[in-house]
């Protein structure tokens, strides 16, 4: 992704390994301002994914394997060293997948530094495919909408939701993006504004609840990401996805979610079966350590929606754009 | 309104007249605390006009009139007055008929007092029968969901959207609110949930892209307020509520809206001629004094959006609940 650090317009990573470091962004710290942070002991990047200093679950298992890089350089017990990263987050699949991966590599003697990159890389060639499938669907003028943020910061690099913006934006094509702020977190807001604003792409940050008022002045396509996919297409991602679905139903608008073929759950038959995590009223209730809502008030803070297949154009993936009837033949 | 008053539980209204003095709540304290000001000049409550001590077009209307009994009370030349009131806020309509109509009952003699609760107490009642015809829609055990602030704070008492809430509550029906947040500036959140809080309606603040979810869970119907409907039934409000009306349609779930008859506008074609005001973009960027968008990504921030007739189940008016296509009749 393209980053101004220290002044100078550069292309990084969310996470990479340097001079004998894993480095990160601190996602902590956007928008406000992007701090470079390094490490060179692996508790210290356990640490580093516990406090969310890097967030998104491609780019926490990319972290963990830099983590599980220095562990061996160090000539830590691996073992160890594994217990340790995997206990810093309780439910990534890509922790636990990423460590698991590492300690058969370094097992059978691969080059630390060398079986770490490989792993970010397989995410990023990922990114980049959907982004170059993605990216025919944007044509000069167009104007698209997204919600939260499937971006560069969460993926390594080039995002999911994002890569078919990054593919055309690099291709010269000149499209405007309608960033939904995605209330509570706020991760449209801060995190994709900033990933476009860096990029130099036009966009513009809408409260969540203006999106059809903007769908019937005209927007050609919504692209979201997906947290988890069922077998027959449902599919969960950030509290507001489904809104936008049906509005997108009501004005003829397409609605393309992008994500690898690894986002799909061939055992999950439909999105029933999804699980809806509700996270702290806190997030809802209060804003930069301010509380803003009534003292007696409580709210709900549901951290995902899930979307029917039906309202899904298109699965943009690394293998193509799949509708949801072709999502079951695609799987690995 | 139900408010606790130093600690004391009463019933008072958002603006009022008592021992000489034009007295109101200052809303610009809620929900953190509710103050209570008054004035004795009246070009002091154009100023509280003007600084938003008081909102909501009924009850400017209202607070007014006040202005404009304390004017009469002193002995103030009436024509300087009224001007000096109507200079305070530019748009209001309610805030220019208040004062012509408090002008016009002067000049027959009329007891300034008498005139100015007269005008507050005609809002009132309209609101009262709003509650009494939606108040019958709602019974026990139903799921409602309302967004932004058609509430008592706004109408001088018991509100449009909240009439119908406050009618069942206090007819012993156990019901529950969604309350959906109203970003950007959080009418929903900070008023209505108050509001509701106040008089012991149970009720949960929602991100305003949970609707969705939450209608797909079991809502029993959807009550918004009205800023301006056209002679079709197309109408104005806060912005978001088109989406909620799309999802509500999607869902099978009815969507009322609350307002006076006056709220009519017969010259009014269709939704297509109502212009939308832009606000400032500060709004959606910085919240309680915190910027919180990247420095280079700019908002929109559209204060309102036009729901078209065909999402209405029916206007719930003083004169009964009317059908999109019974507005034009019905116009005094």
């Amino acid at each position: 992704m393209k980053a101004v650090v220290d002044g100078v317009r550069k292309d990084i990573r969310a996470v990479w390994f340097e001079n004998g470091r894993t480095v990160m962004i601190d996602q902590r710290e956007l928008p406000a301002k992007l701090v470079i942070v390094s490490f060179e002991d692996h508790r210290d990047v356990a640490e580093a994914i516990r406090n969310m200093t890097t967030r998104g679950a491609p780019s926490i298992g990319a972290t963990a394997a830099y983590g599980m890089c220095l562990a061996a350089l160090n000539g830590e017990d691996i073992q160890q060293a594994a217990s340790e990263i995997k206990a810093a987050r309780p439910t990534a699949y890509d922790l636990f997948h990423a460590v698991d991966w590492m300690v058969e590599r370094l097992g059978t003697g691969q080059d630390p530094v060398a079986a770490a990159d490989e792993y970010a890389q397989t995410t990023v060639d990922k990114c980049r495919l959907i982004g170059k499938y993605g990216g025919e669907l944007i044509e000069d003028g167009m104007k698209l909408m997204t919600h939260c943020n499937a971006g560069a910061l969460a993926t390594v690099d080039v995002g999911t939701a994002l890569a078919p913006m990054r593919a055309a934006h690099d291709a010269g094509k000149d499209f405007f993006v309608y960033v939904s702020e995605t209330r509570p977190r706020l991760q449209g807001m801060q995190l994709t504004a900033w990933e476009l604003g860096q990029e130099g792409i036009e966009h513009r940050i809408i409260p969540d609840g203006a999106s059809a008022y903007y769908m019937s002045q005209g927007v050609d396509f919504i692209i979201t990401g997906a947290d988890r996919i069922a077998a027959n297409g449902d599919f969960a991602n950030k509290i507001g996805t489904f809104d936008k679905a049906i509005a997108a139903k009501h004005f003829g608008i397409p609605f393309y979610v992008a994500a690898p073929v690894s986002t799909f759950d061939p055992a999950m038959k439909d999105g029933k079966g999804i699980v809806i995590e509700q996270r702290s009223q806190d997030e809802v209730n209060v804003v930069a350590g301010h509380r803003i809502a009534p003292e007696g008030s409580k709210a709900l803070n549901p951290a995902f929606d899930v979307t029917p297949a039906e309202l899904v154009t298109g699965f943009i993936t690394e293998k193509g754009i799949l509708k949801p009837s072709e999502i079951g033949i695609m799987r690995d």
